[in-house]
């Protein structure tokens, strides 16, 4: 099984992917744990490309090419391998991200997005979590956190709202596939919703 | 004006492009010279990806969709501004390589290629010549140069004659754009055949 979580920089991603690849592992499962962008040799490669340097280093349709170049290598080199074994696979980011992040920015980028899947990816996962959270609650755990990354910030806070919207719309966009998870309270309440969810 | 020149490996297409962009600028046309993949600052930072490492280290399909990204960066920062100033642009390979080299690798990938050209690319050059070669030839020339590309002897001959007929046929595929030269004799000869064709 190849499960995803989604949602906005802070929305708790990292943290509930971790949590549910134990507790399935806890139930005796074989699971692997990844993330994107990454989570191969050569897309790990490929993500420092994306993120090192400024914002205006690539053109939006580069970084369309540059993220399906390397969803293609974690899809060939870990997620496929590891499904072929058996095992579980649980991926922090995926296609979703793509689709909401570059889509909000530019409307006409979303259908670029979706034709390089059709032609280069043609695969989502059995199950997404969306972690559905309130855009000040996100950059609020944000900040606690701290580190370098200050994307959140730098994207302002109406631009999370808008992305916490179209992740909100893949629900109903791929409602076989996508569930959307309540992501307030503690990170105990959110897996227990998560894990009830599967 | 933008024209490319293609051909195998050893057909001269560096030492042809670079003699075509100098008796331009005699003419009095400003030009610039480029090649691929590479050409722009992000596009050699891609390039550097592909050519390092073993020739495993990507999926013939991660490879199309980096030469694409890389392709795309080229053109937004480096081909189009340039053409919009007015100056000719020569550029040693283009998409004609990808279509040849990856096609003739793997007769599928060809539809890859071309799908992902017309979604992120859209353009060819105005002109283009193929430097037609017995390869044979090509690689004592290739023999001659040194250095440490040795990518045609890796490829083998058989390969390169491959590629070669697959190169000759892109003049049958666009009978607008692509002019087939001899490429046998001497520097200046090739040059002068070059001039003459466009
Ligand atoms: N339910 C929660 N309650 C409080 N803080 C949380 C909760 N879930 C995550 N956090 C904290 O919020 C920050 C962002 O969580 P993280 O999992 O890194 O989010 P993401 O990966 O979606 O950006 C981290 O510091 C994390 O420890
Ligand atoms: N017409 C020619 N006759 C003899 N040697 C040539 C000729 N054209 C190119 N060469 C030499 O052959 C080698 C390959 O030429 P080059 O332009 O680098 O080919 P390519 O860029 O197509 O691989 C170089 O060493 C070059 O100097
Ligand atoms: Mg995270
Ligand atoms: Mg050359």
């Amino acid at each position: 099984m190849f499960i995803s979580f989604e949602g906005i920089d802070g929305c708790g991603k990292s943290v509930q992917s971790r949590r549910l690849a134990q507790i399935l592992g806890n139930e005796g499962r074989q699971v692997i744990h990844t993330r994107e962008p990454g989570g191969s040799t050569g897309a790990e490669e490929i993500r420092r490309l994306l993120v090192e340097g400024d914002g205006e280093r690539w053109s939006p349709e580069t970084e369309c090419l540059l993220f399906t170049a390397a969803r293609r290598d974690h899809l060939e080199r870990t997620i496929r391998p590891a499904l072929a074994q058996g095992k579980t696979v649980i991926t922090d980011r995926f296609a979703d991200s793509t689709r909401i992040y570059q889509g909000a920015a530019r409307a006409d980028l979303r259908m670029i997005v979706d034709q390089l899947h059709d032609l280069m990816i043609g695969t989502d996962p059995d199950r997404t979590f969306i972690l559905d959270i309130d855009p000040e609650i996100a950059l609020a755990r944000g900040n606690a956190r701290g580190g370098t990354e200050d994307r959140f910030e730098s994207l302002g806070l109406g631009f999370q709202q808008c992305l916490a919207d179209g992740f909100r719309h893949l629900a109903t966009e791929f409602p076989d596939r996508v569930r959307l998870i309540d992501a307030s309270g503690t990170v105990d309440q959110v897996a227990a919703r998560v894990r009830a969810a599967l």
